[in-house]
C-alpha cells in the first residue's frame, strides 16, 4: 500500500506548522509536504525537515517521489491574514478596497486555487485520512480541510466588525460547500470541510489575546489535536459542512 | 418635510434602471439619483432623466440640491456580474484568480464601499422608505438594500458551480449583516438587508434563460414590484437578514 501523504499549506508557523509536527509525530509513516511563501526563512520548519528527512519535504514536486502513487490523502489550507494592517476593521471607517482585496486573495482565492490544482492528486489519493466506511462506493480518496473561523459564520454574527476577515471566511465557506458538491458527486470522492480551530495563540490573533479568557486561548498543539480528532472521523457523509474544534457543526 | 431621496447604483439597465422607473412612477415626490459607470452611454436612463428633469439626476453631487437636507433615504446596490466571461464556472476547471477577483470587486467590494461612503448621508435621511414604528427610538433614517441571490445562500447550495458569483454573494451577505449591526446599534439607525430578486430577465441571466421555467423568469417590472413591496415593510426589526422576492427569509 502506498504511503499516506498530507500537504500542509501555510506551514511556516502557527497552525500549519503544528499540523506538520502532529502528523510526523502521530501518523507514521505518513509523509508531509509543507508549503509556505519562504521555506528558507522558516527556521522551525527547516529544523523539522532536518529531523524527518525522509518524511517531510518543503519542496512541492508532487508528481514524483511521494509514496510512489503521486496521490495526496489530505490538504490543509491554513494560511490566512486578519487584515493587511494586522488589525480587523472595528468600523466602516477602516474598510478599504485594498484591505478587502488582499484579505480575500489570501484567505479565499488562495485556498480555492489550491483545490483547483490539487484536486486531481486528491482523486488519486489512497484515502489514508478520515474514516472509511465499509461500503466501497462511499469511500473517499482524499480530504480538503479549509481552516475557517467562527466569525465567518453569518448566522452567528452578533458583534460585527472585522469586515474583510469575516467576508473572506464566509466566501471560503461557500467555496468549500461548492467543492464538496463537485468533488463528492462521483468517484473518486474527495471530502471537503471547513474547520474552526478556536482562538489560537498565533500571530494572527496576537493583538487580541488580552480580551480572550485564558481557557479559551488555545495552544496550537491543543487546537491541532482537536482538529485532527475531527479529521480522523471524516467521511463522505460529513462533507460540505463547517465544524468547530469541539466537533459541533457551525451555522453558515 | 424634506423630499425623500433614493440612490440607485447600477442604474443603466436591468434591475437598477427598473428601480429608478418604479420610484419615479410610484413614489412621488421622491427624487432618484441614478449612478452607473457610463451615464452618457445609458440611453434608457437618459430618456428617463429627460422625462423627469426635476426628480431624476444622473450626477452624484449628493451634498447639494437633493431635498435640501443632503440626506438619503434609500440606497439600492444592484450592479453585479456573473463572471467576467459572462458565464458562471461549471467546474473547478473554469476557476481563475482573475475571474474570482473581478467578480468579488464588482459584487462585494463595490457595495461595501458604497455603504462606507454613503452611510453618513443615510444617517441624515428622513426615513422616507420602509415602515416607521410609532416608537421614535426604533425609527430609521435610511435603508441599504444589497441585491443578493439565492445561489449566494451556502445552506441552500445543493448544485454547486458558479464559484465566483456564489462566493461574492455569500461575502456580500456577510457584509450586509455586519452593516446592519454597525448601523443599527445607535441612532440614527440605518436598516440594511439583502434582497433576492428571483431569476430576472436581464443580461446577467440571459445565457441561462432557456433552463428557467417560463413562470419563474421574472420581468424586471415584476421583480422590482415584489422587492419594493418588501422595502415598504422594512423597519429596524427586519434589519440584517436576506429576503427573497416573495418576502420569505433566505437561509445564510
Amino acid at each position: 500500500m502506498a504511503v499516506c501523504v498530507a500537504l500542509i499549506q501555510g506551514a511556516s508557523r502557527g497552525l500549519g506548522l503544528e499540523f506538520c509536527k502532529h502528523i510526523l509525530k502521530n501518523k507514521p509513516p505518513a509523509s508531509v509536504i509543507a508549503t509556505c511563501r519562504n521555506p528558507d526563512g522558516a527556521a522551525e520548519l527547516r529544523a523539522l525537515a532536518a529531523e524527518h528527512p525522509a518524511r517531510l519535504t518543503r519542496s512541492v514536486r508532487l508528481r514524483r517521489g511521494f509514496g510512489g502513487s503521486g496521490g495526496l490523502d489530505l490538504i490543509v489550507n491554513s494560511s490566512a491574514i486578519l487584515h493587511p494592517s494586522g488589525r480587523g476593521e472595528t468600523s466602516l471607517r477602516d474598510v478599504t478596497a485594498q484591505g478587502l482585496s488582499s484579505t480575500l486573495t489570501t484567505n479565499t482565492v488562495g485556498p480555492l486555487l489550491m483545490a483547483k490544482h490539487f484536486a486531481p492528486l486528491l482523486q488519486k489519493g489512497g484515502g489514508g485520512f478520515g474514516q472509511q466506511p465499509a461500503e466501497t462506493v462511499k469511500q473517499h480518496s482524499g480530504i480538503i480541510v479549509n481552516i475557517t473561523a467562527k466569525v465567518g459564520s453569518i448566522g452567528d454574527n452578533g458583534l460585527g466588525g472585522w469586515y474583510s476577515y469575516r467576508m473572506s471566511k464566509a466566501a471560503l465557506n461557500m467555496a468549500t460547500r461548492n467543492l464538496s458538491i463537485e468533488l463528492g458527486r462521483t468517484r473518486p470522492r474527495v471530502v471537503c470541510v471547513c474547520l474552526h480551530p478556536g482562538t489560537v495563540n498565533t500571530d494572527l490573533s496576537r493583538p487580541y489575546h488580552k480580551n480572550v479568557p485564558k481557557d479559551r486561548l488555545f495552544s496550537t498543539q491543543h487546537s491541532v489535536n482537536c482538529l485532527m480528532n475531527i479529521i480522523d472521523t471524516l467521511n463522505i457523509e460529513k462533507t460540505g459542512k463547517a465544524y468547530s474544534w469541539d466537533g459541533s457543526e457551525l451555522p453558515w
